[in-house]
């Protein structure tokens, strides 16, 4: 561990910079991007998986080229890379690399699980690596923190938890997500206490993230909270208080910044706001949008985000 | 939906063809890989993820060539060739399509979860596919069934049935995992009933799964649950009577084919039994085993197991 900076405290330098907690998620649907950034075999009928890549990686580039000096972190969602088979994962490859090399963070999510040693092998993956003789590590997809789905219990989170605190990486717990039906299983009451299953989680998330606070009073384990359920936020920032929240269902899915003022603690810290389609499709159905006008809308919205954030966060008193 | 043959009804052809509801995992882990499936520069530290790739495909293909005739179906867990970066992931589509080659069917022990659409997209890469103009679809990882983790609720598994029920794939939802620290949330007591939550999601997979059963009475949608707590499958049967059950962790976990019996029906259907590292690796620590001898061992692996759990079904009266 020594010379490895937790990543709670790279997450912070990197939201103190930038002077944002905005998360851009990448997420891109061939159907929706602008025409300009398809080359002509895309349009004339000779589709393949391999154009569609070279697509999305034109794409992506633009949109980090624009948030890199606005946002600390970028968010790819990983289905939207591996529905497009191999070329979609080559694509995911260049897109963390290229948002590395522009100096943001990345967030893969990913939400895998499994049991203990296959979990290592996720891990492995995305946060660790393969050792590949002479002293050599060399990681699949390597991001700087994952997000986890934790219905198998420790022995599927501890194997990532290790690499975390071993390579200063992040790991997000799902523990509240926002689409409609998570209330399905999440918001079980439980027979010990009455409490929901998913202050259930909360609590282990905390349990389990104790040894890895940095020294920012962050820790490295984290936690995935929806922002269309800004009640519940309340209750779980009281019950991880050392938790970084990752908050998706900003914009489109509904949530706005007065809505997420909760998942932040009182020091303005302690909250990452996720939007991906509102800042990925700016231009709704206009595919023809020129590429001029396209970053001028990402910029906007991406600015827009921010001081949405900014101010609620200011009104509410959590932020100097 | 006309002429598509649904899962349930797919996979038990294969079961009746082969007199065998054993499944054989496909895990590879480079380190435990015999000499003989590894080229000249795996051993002389010139190692690369496209070297490695190149010694799992073959070693899987040797796996495959021998299971073929005495199996219905293969099952890769897709984290070990996620470890590998992109080449594991070609590695990944190689042994899937020579699998598929040799009459198995394959199921991706996947174990994806998201919210709707992105959920959508996972079923997309592995299930549905995409359309690629003239009338022709496309998928990236194309897999006969995936397992689906489904913490997040049904409009995190609808899209995965539409696909199953279109494309004549299965889902298989966990419900009760193998691992030591299952109990932590899947053996959760309930406020309402006092029932464990792996029964609440047991009771949503019968009721999602009903308008998915098949001519042979076996739904699309099945069902996880490990063979290591033979008495949670007796509840487990009789809460999802049209689920076929997908049971991990014979062999290596532990769990024996008198153990398994209470997964399967009266009918002597109803379930399927996978065993990875006992028949992946039942070389040990010999990695200088000959090609033969490998064959030989994963062989007499192979019709051990299918031996002991037909002898299993036929002593508890579920086999004429």
């Amino acid at each position: 561990m020594k010379g490895i900076e937790p990543f709670g405290d790279r997450l912070l330098a990197r939201v103190d910079e930038k002077h944002s907690c905005s998360v851009v998620g990448l997420d891109p649907d061939y159907a929706r991007i602008p025409e300009v950034f398809k080359g002509p075999a895309n349009s004339s009928g000779g589709r393949s998986f391999r154009c569609m890549a070279d697509s999305i990686i034109a794409f992506n580039r633009c949109i980090i080229d624009v948030a890199a000096p606005l946002v600390p972190a970028v968010k790819p969602q990983i289905a939207y890379y591996e529905m497009y088979g191999l070329e979609g994962m080559r694509a995911f490859v260049e897109t963390v690399s290229y948002a590395k090399e522009k100096g943001l963070l990345v967030i893969g999510d990913v939400k895998r699980n499994d049991i203990g040693s296959t979990a290592g092998a996720y891990s492995t993956a995305y946060l660790g690596g393969v050792a590949m003789g002479e002293g050599t590590v060399e990681t699949g997809f390597d991001v700087d923190a994952v997000t986890v789905n934790a219905f198998l219990g420790w022995d599927g989170v501890r194997p990532f938890m290790e690499d975390a605190v071993r390579y200063g990486k992040g790991v997000f717990i799902l523990v509240k997500t926002s689409n409609p039906s998570s209330a399905e299983f999440q918001d079980l009451r439980l027979a010990d206490g009455g409490a929901p299953l998913y202050e259930w989680v909360a609590r282990k998330v905390h349990e389990w993230g104790q040894n890895a606070v940095g020294r920012r009073g962050y820790s490295s384990l984290g936690a995935v909270v929806g922002a269309t359920y800004p009640a519940h936020a309340r209750a779980l920032r009281s019950l991880m208080p050392r938790a970084i929240f990752l908050v998706p269902g900003y914009g489109a899915q509904g949530g706005a910044g007065k809505d997420i003022v909760a998942c932040f603690n009182e020091d303005g810290y302690g909250a990452l706001v996720n939007a991906s389609r509102s800042i990925n499709y700016p231009h709704g159905q206009d595919l023809s949008i020129s590429l001029e006008e396209f970053k001028q809308r990402v910029r906007e919205a991406v600015l827009a985000m921010n001081a949405d954030i900014d101010g609620s966060l200011r009104s509410a008193g959590r932020k100097g």
